[in-house]
C-alpha cells in the first residue's frame, strides 16, 4: 500500500458534458457518471478509487454542478458533505478549482491541491502514484507541478508540454521546469516530440501549494481572485453561502486555468512537470472509446449491462443502454449508441463530428434528447 | 378506365415473412402488410388496388395464414368474407394457389384465374394492365401464361424465362411460347440476357384458367391435385370446411408452382409468356428498399411517418418505427433499422446476409424478436 500524502488535498472538477459522447453523454448524466471501460464503476469513481491511498476519503473534494449532486453523492458515498462544492452554473475551470484552493486554504494554510479531471481513465495505480509523490514533493518547494502523460504514440489530437532544465527536488528525481506547451500539433510534427523524448501530454493535472495557485491568479487575474477569496471566506457559513454564491459566482470571469495560471507560470519559471509514465485517456469521442475497450483491430467493443448484441463481421464500439437486440453485419469501425431516446450511427473516423449533431439537436430545438 | 375482364379473378398469396427485411418484417407483421414505398399503403393494398380495376372487388382472393386474418381484413375493407382462403400453416405456393383454383372453379368453371404476389412493387398501372390482358388472352386458348418483366439491368438476383416462338392469339401481339426458365445468373451472362431481348425476368405471376392449372397438377402432382379438390368441395359448406383444413391441408406436399406446374408445362409447350414493359421490384432485401426509395446515388431514404433523423453526409436507408431522434454521421450505404424491440445496422452490400441473423435469432432462442 502507498502512504497517505500529509497535507494533500485531491480536487476533482466534475462539469463537462462530454458533446462528443452524445447520446451517451448528456446534459443530465455527463460522461463522469458513466461506466465507460466495464470496471463496473463510473469515470467518477474510478478517480475517487485511485486518489483515495494518497488522501483518505475526507481529503477529496468534488467540485460539481448543483444538478449531480445527489448522483455525486451516490457515487462517492464517503464523501464528507464539506467537500461537495456545488456551482450554480459552470464558470469554467480557473473559478472552479480557485474557489476550492481558497476554501481549502482557509481550512488548512499548508494545504497542497492537486487537480483532476472526473472523466479520464488511467488504470496502473503505482505508477499514477509515484508521479503524483513526486508532483507533491516538486509543489512542496513553490513550483506548481503538472504531470504530463509520456506518449506512445504521435497523437495529433492532445496538446503538448515540452520538459525544459531538471530539477532537483528531493523526492522528485524527474520533476523539471516547463519550457513551453504547444497546441495541439500535425503528425509530423507529433512524431519528432515522440521521438525527442523532451515532449509530453498535457492531461490538464496541476498539483500546487493553494497559496502558490492563488497568489499566481491573483497576479494575473485579480478580480477573479477577490471574487473566489470573497466566495471562500463566507463558504464554511452556512447562512452566508448561498447568499454569497448568488452574488458572487455569475460574476467570475469564464477561462481555462491553462490561461489563467499555468502558461503565466511557465514564462515566470514557476511550472514545472513530472512525466506520467502511465497508461491514460481523456475518452474524448467514441473512437477513443472504441480503442479503449477493444481487444483488436478487428474487435468490436460492448458497453451495456445488458446487451444483446448479433454480431457477423462487425468491428468498432456498441454502447446498448437498451434491452433491444442488435444486430450489426458487416459493418467495420462503426459507432453504435442506443439509448431510449435516440440512436447515433457513426464510425470512428466521424467521431470528433459527434459534437456538431449535438449542436443541431441544439439549433432546431431538439433539447428533450441532449 | 380500363374495362373489367369477363371471368377473370385475382388471387394473392400472401404468406412469406420477409426474412432479409428483418427487424422490420416479422411474424406477425410481414412484409407485405408494410408500407414499403411511402405511398401511404401496405404492399398488400397497393396489390388489390392495381388489380381491382381489372376483376372488382368481389373478384379477388387472398390466401393467407390464419394469424393474419383480421390485418388482411383491415388492410381491405372491400374484400368478400368468402374470398379469403385462410390457411392453417404455411404449405408452398402450389397447394394456396391451386386451392384457390379449385374453390374459384366450383364457383364458376369457366374462371381464369392470375396469381400475383402480395409483396411486390409496380407503379405503372397502365402497362402492368396491359400485360395482364395480354395473358388473359393467351390464357384463354388454354395456356398457362405467365407475366416476365423486361430487364433493365444485368440483374443476377432474379431468375430468368426465355421466350421461345411467338403466338399468334388475338388481344395479346407479343405472346410466346417460354422455351425454358434459367436459375439466377452471373454477371456476364446476365449483361448477354439483357442484349439479346430474349430473357425476361421470373416474377412470379401466373394467369391459367384455373381447369388448366389444376389438369396440369393432376398430371404432375396427383395426391396433391385430390387433396385440393377434396378441401375445395367441402371450402362452401361452413360446417365441413373446418374439420376438411384439419384432416388434408396439413398432408398436402409443400412445393412451389414452379416446379410442380410451371417447369413441366413449358417441357410440353403448354407455358405461355407476355413481356411486362413495366417497373418491378420484389423488394428482396434492404438494398433494394432504399433504391427503392431513393432519389439518388447519395441519397438517404427514409422511411417511417414519425421519423425524426439527423443526417450528416450520410446515404442509404433508415427505417424508423420509434419515436427516437436517429443520428447518421458519415455513413455510406448505410441500412439501419430502428423498431422497439431490434436495431439492425448494416450496409447495401451485406444485406442478403440479413436471413443469416434471423437464422441466428431463431437457433438461440430470441424468437421474441422474430
Amino acid at each position: 500500500m502507498v502512504d497517505l500524502i500529509d497535507d494533500f488535498y485531491a480536487v476533482i472538477p466534475a462539469g463537462g458534458v462530454g458533446s462528443r459522447l452524445w447520446p451517451l453523454s448528456r446534459a443530465d448524466a455527463p460522461k463522469f457518471l458513466h461506466d465507460l471501460t466495464g470496471s463496473g464503476h463510473s469515470l467518477l469513481r474510478d478517480t475517487w478509487d485511485r486518489l483515495e491511498p494518497l488522501t483518505g476519503s475526507d481529503r477529496i473534494a468534488v467540485v460539481t454542478g448543483r444538478a449531480h449532486r445527489a448522483a455525486v453523492e451516490e457515487q462517492l458515498p464517503g464523501i464528507p458533505d464539506k467537500n461537495v462544492i456545488l456551482e450554480s452554473e459552470p464558470r469554467d475551470s480557473t473559478a472552479a478549482i480557485a474557489l476550492a484552493a481558497a476554501i481549502l486554504h482557509r481550512r488548512n494554510p499548508d494545504v497542497i491541491i492537486g487537480s483532476f479531471a472526473a472523466d479520464h481513465v488511467i488504470r496502473v495505480l503505482p505508477v499514477f502514484h509515484w508521479a503524483v509523490q513526486q508532483a507533491v514533493a516538486v509543489a512542496r518547494e513553490g513550483y506548481i507541478c503538472t504531470i504530463g502523460i509520456t506518449p506512445t504514440e504521435p497523437a495529433i489530437g492532445f496538446g503538448y508540454i515540452k520538459k525544459g532544465e531538471m530539477l532537483s527536488v528531493v523526492g522528485a528525481p524527474e520533476g523539471a521546469l516547463v519550457e513551453r506547451f504547444v497546441e495541439k500539433p500535425d503528425l509530423s510534427t507529433a512524431k519528432e516530440y515522440l521521438q525527442s523524448r523532451d515532449y509530453l501530454w498535457n492531461a490538464g493535472m496541476f498539483i500546487t501549494r493553494a497559496d502558490v495557485l492563488l497568489d499566481e491568479l491573483a497576479a494575473n487575474k485579480p478580480e477573479l481572485h477577490a471574487g473566489v477569496l470573497e466566495l471562500a471566506e463566507a463558504w464554511d457559513d452556512r447562512e452566508r453561502r448561498g447568499p454569497a454564491v448568488d452574488k458572487i459566482w455569475p460574476r467570475l470571469e469564464k477561462i481555462a486555468i491553462d490561461y489563467s495560471v499555468a502558461e503565466p507560470a511557465a514564462e515566470k519559471g514557476k511550472l514545472a512537470v513530472v512525466p506520467g509514465h502511465f497508461d491514460w485517456d481523456d475518452v474524448g469521442d467514441f473512437a477513443s472509446l472504441a480503442k479503449l475497450n477493444s481487444h483488436g483491430r478487428n474487435d468490436l467493443a460492448i458497453l451495456g449491462e445488458n446487451a444483446r448484441i448479433l454480431s457477423d463481421a462487425a468491428s468498432g464500439i456498441v454502447v446498448s443502454h437498451t434491452s433491444r437486440v442488435i444486430s450489426l453485419i458487416g459493418v467495420r469501425n462503426i459507432v453504435v449508441v442506443d439509448t431510449p431516446d435516440a440512436l447515433l450511427v457513426t464510425t470512428s473516423e466521424h467521431a470528433q463530428r459527434v459534437k456538431h449533431v449535438v449542436d443541431a439537436l441544439k439549433v432546431t430545438g431538439r433539447d428533450d434528447v441532449l
